[in-house]
């Protein structure tokens, strides 16, 4: 848009970094391996759900407290009711949080390689910020979150790094944070070995979020959750309320309960995809890659000589989406989601061969 | 909580109102008549399209771009694709707008009778601004928002008013704001004479935000859309983006777009809707009622001896649920909204029967 051209209405436009979303295809003939969607449909009585659904549940107003999805999900988890807030997928409870919480003067805290949102909504609510740089292995460095800050975000697992740290790093920088809230972004924590949620009962500055995207393969439902102390949860909900009471549509609430209630179908899910993940990286190391071991349902890897931005437009090119990041530190990386096991029989029946014909070059 | 008890972290929480969302219950002996919702249920495609969903469609990320729905508003309207931004309700679109548009230093304007989430949202997202008063038979005065401001908005109809106010007056009020974005809230429009889409094309300030929780009985949905120029949209999506890229389930894209398909449906649920409000004002008339002319699915009433609030109390005592508003000038008027010719009934044995006796003692 040229200078002259700009309204003076435009003046007063919040200003973001623009933002352009992982690529979202319908077409089945393409291997979706970019956004770490599950590749296992969900419990079954999610689709039941939605089938059921009366017009009284679309023609009124959803329950604004969510109380069914909230009690499902305390039960689950075992805590009161008054410590779950769930909202429109992690971003929506995510981006809350950061609104609600990060109001100091005061920079918050995050590792320079994690989740990009995090920065973007630093930047549409104005918070200062100071990214802390993870070491050589990409592993975060507990000390550098002892400092004064005006609140921490850590991602565990992190992503895309899908370096899990252990649950003893996550308490010692939430012990030396007792005047910031410390938020744990735990999307694929199912993938790996301990949640924090325990933790919230012991520190009230303390919130987990989780949500139904990866592990419950509902990321076409938009639902996330966080769990913390009444006092944390109650804020959150403040702000909810005063901002948009009816956030989760009545059919997000019906599928969300029914996922809950089906722990064993939950828990068979994950072991697949844990499963198909462990042989995926034996095969990738074989073909001479190295990654950091996963916790979550992705790898994040790298080959020993070609570059990871050749691989990945090589991939696209045979109809296999996987995730490019083009940021300092990981620019030689791609981030592989677990598919089913056809999908990645397809993935490495390709590499070997791109792989083998590379190497008769060499 | 008693001021030693407040701990450090919690400096730093936002402050908002605390707000209270309406009652809902799901108790089927209730007559709910107190958050405007339709009677009457949606379009018969809208459940088909629930029912027919695919393990896939929850599995995956739903179109950030929420492309089907766009394209449908956009033919429904007549208007293009890149001039239609889809939220999570039309709360969601507004408080998204507020924060996009609304950042100067000077006030927005809006009149003291109106949606109570105005001054919500801008304290929420530290916004001045101004309120005018509507004339005491709560009409906007058109030249109040002439004057120098950071924005504007105003619900045509306006509510818990009623009134419609003449495509000429928003006209007016666009005209005389060249320099600040002027949002017309239409959640009622489909109930009244004349939308301001049509001016959108004129006016590359003038957004204007609809739903489809009332006139398309879809309020367990939550959907709600923008209509208005390129730039306006582009620069919601350019936040929208940056905050949370997924935010409608694919079960709401899916069952929004059968809503919107269903064109004759649509028209005849809402002449039903009219035709049962026409004959209710007749009827709170003779009973002694007094009420602004409504383009709305409610109405806004206030009797010649009884005290709203008495009547509020004894109508909820009879599991009829209307809505009051303890607020300055409207503390004696209820907002009912109409239901079936059923409920109606009901509603209206009751009033007589409750008038008649205070009639008699008086």
């Amino acid at each position: 848009m040229s200078e002259e051209n700009v309204r003076a209405w435009e003046k007063y436009i919040r200003r973001v970094k623009p933002y352009v979303p992982g690529e979202q295809t319908k077409d089945k003939s393409v291997i979706k391996l970019n956004t770490n969607e599950n590749p296992f449909p969900p419990a079954p009585g999610v689709l039941e759900a939605l089938k059921n659904m009366d017009a009284d549940n679309l023609r009124m107003y959803p329950d604004p407290s969510i109380g069914l999805l909230v009690e499902e999900l305390a039960k689950f988890y075992g805590v009161d009711k008054e410590e779950v807030f769930v909202g429109v997928g992690s971003d929506d409870v995510l981006a809350m949080a950061f609104m609600t919480f990060f109001n100091s003067e005061k920079p918050i805290l995050f590792p320079d390689i994690t989740y990009t949102f995090y920065p973007v909504w630093c930047d549409l609510y104005r918070i200062p910020y100071e990214t802390q740089a993870v070491d050589s292995h990409f592993r975060i460095v507990k000390e550098d979150y002892y400092k004064d800050n005006g609140g921490v975000v850590i991602a565990n697992p992190n992503a895309p790094t899908s370096i899990y740290e252990d649950i003893s790093t996550i308490e010692d920088i939430v012990i030396h944070n007792p005047d910031s809230v410390v938020i744990v972004d735990e999307a694929y924590i199912d993938f790996a070995k301990e949640s924090a949620i325990p933790l919230t009962k012991k520190y009230d500055n303390l919130l987990v979020v989780q949500t139904f995207s990866k592990s419950r393969a509902m990321a076409g439902m938009r639902i996330g959750f966080a769990i913390g102390s009444k006092r944390l949860i109650k804020a959150l909900n403040d702000v909810k309320y005063s901002f948009n009471s009816y956030t989760l549509s009545q059919a997000a609430i019906l599928a969300g309960v029914e996922a809950v209630k089906d722990g064993d179908y939950f828990r068979d899910s994950i072991e697949k995809v844990i499963k198909i993940r462990e042989d995926a990286a034996e095969k990738f190391k074989e073909l001479g890659f190295s990654f950091p071991k996963s916790s979550t349902n992705f790898l994040f890897v790298t080959h020993e000589f070609i570059p990871a931005k050749e691989l990945f437009n090589a991939l696209r090119e045979n109809k296999i989406l996987v995730r490019y990041f083009d940021l300092p530190r990981i620019n030689n990386y791609l981030r592989i989601s677990i598919g089913t096991k056809e999908q990645m029989d397809i993935l490495f029946g390709f590499l070997r061969k791109y792989i083998n014909k590379k190497k008769n070059i060499k």
